[in-house]
């Protein structure tokens, strides 16, 4: 598989698998998300079970041309709602969780259960996004910008093996992993770049098999080769990242935020731990960023363990 | 005055006054810094001292061209040129203090001495930068991506009085100023959140004058009206900061990187502290960079106290 290098290429992938992932959404009641639904229906990868007020499809009539791929189940109540879409996952009757305009912590409690949740006990819940900016040449991936405000070692390399595991879904057979921080220097007064000591030693050990991992390192030199022979920084990161990790929480949401503010870019992403990609837009996450993701989800649930 | 509103404003203020200030430069021996001298001399709002090896005239012909304006003082040893231009600013013989090629901490170790040094006692050093963003309609001012690691509720403070002043020479009479976070939130998690609740309420109460403070507000939220109204966010702000306040430099810098890196902004910054404006590039900075910095210190030293 040629790597995925753009949001175009990952979507015609998708449709050249020629098969259709299941996708249960909760509440999807808001012009954003059948957006995304539509979209998604017309290029024919997904199928959807719509959970919650029904009304929807009377609401949305394109969606009713995709009628025998548009399962509505009726349920008012919100976390009545979020229980049942967690239900069909667990069933194995849906591929692929999606949050519609149900307030986020309402379906976190519902997956993150821990009788009849998601998440796989020992499991870190992490982010990871994608974002496609009109002046990298190519996807690059970063973790997290909204659920561990300040990871440990532990959850640093947890959020490594996701960012692994879903850019080989892209194809990058060596991904290029670059820990965040704002000079090249390890100090003692930034803990993370002494954990980053750690998992450098880690990856050299082959710990995290065909990979390049290197840091710390500032975003410029990370994804920008001439900033990093200005600086005399021999890195095998090379300017070439294709995964940023970030210190904290901070960071990331500042780097997303800014980036798709400034830089025109687009954005999909998913929360890492649960049993099935979760499709977990942001109120001001635009229409395109809302399809892109279930894009990601639908490439990554392929090889979902 | 008219509010500056881009660096190319910026300069044609400066030429417009007709004065030079006198800026004092540690070991200009890089292509960069020379650009940037010689961009000036051109424009004619500075004249220089260069404090350093004095082959340097000899390596850059085009200074010859200003030779009045610009006056070589050899001292090879660049700890003791670092010394010998503090020197002159307590002095009063130079209005602003230059970094060359010279290492920071060297020029640092001056500029802190207690007794013969350039900050003085009590006053809290920190960085304050400006952007010019193409995606963004004024400029956009932030701290600190550069010197305090997690900044104390006196130090964020103390930032927004320097962003301030600063904003006001640049002719923004009520400069509007984010305090940044990656939500909306206020959580114990998060103790800069407290600490802004503390800041706005000074800010309520007049403590600041006529300015306009809120956060915490998200990058997005602060710069972009629309994410605002998505999210149903009311802020005095509007979309429209003049400053972002970053809650640490690990975001202050992912922040400045990836916007000067992604968007192609242009960036000028400034020690704050000291008794005079202090150009202190990173090397991987250009060399408009460092011409737009020399102006931001000819600009901001003309109120200095």
């Amino acid at each position: 598989m040629e790597p995925i290098r753009n949001f175009a290429q990952l979507t015609s992938h998708l449709k050249s698998l020629n098969t259709r992932k299941r996708i249960a959404v909760v509440c999807a009641n808001d012009s954003n998300t059948e957006y995304a639904i539509t979209r998604v229906l017309n290029e024919g990868f997904a199928e959807f079970l719509m959970i919650g007020d029904s009304a929807i499809l009377k609401k949305y009539p394109e969606l009713k041309k995709h009628s025998q791929y548009v399962h509505a189940i009726h349920i008012e109540d919100p976390d009545e709602a979020a229980l049942e879409a967690v239900r069909l996952v667990r069933a194995g009757e849906a591929d692929i969780l999606m949050k519609g305009i149900i307030n986020t912590d309402n379906l976190l409690h519902a997956i993150l259960d821990k009788e009849k949740g998601l998440l796989p006990a020992g499991k870190v819940l992490t982010h990871l996004a994608v974002m496609q900016i009109p002046t990298y040449d190519k996807l690059l991936f970063f973790s997290d910008a909204a659920v561990i405000p300040r990871p440990t070692l532990q959850q640093r390399i947890e959020m490594i093996w996701y960012a692994i595991r879903t850019s080989r879904c892209f194809g990058i057979q060596q991904p290029r992993i670059a820990l965040i921080h704002c000079t090249e220097k390890v100090s003692p007064k930034f803990p993370h770049s002494l954990d980053y000591v750690n998992i450098v030693e880690l990856a050299e050990a082959g710990e995290f098999g065909d990979v390049i991992i290197d840091g710390p390192l500032d975003v410029r030199t990370a994804c920008e080769r001439e900033s990093g022979e200005i600086k005399g920084i021999v890195s095998p990161i090379n300017g070439q990242a294709d995964v940023l990790i970030f210190p904290n929480i901070e960071s990331g949401n500042a780097f997303y935020k800014a980036i798709s503010l400034f830089a025109k870019a687009e954005m999909a992403g998913l929360l890492q731990g649960p049993i099935c990609p979760v499709v977990l837009p942001s109120r001001s996450d635009s229409a395109l960023s809302k399809y892109y993701s279930i894009a990601m989800a639908c490439l990554t649930c392929e090889k979902m363990i």
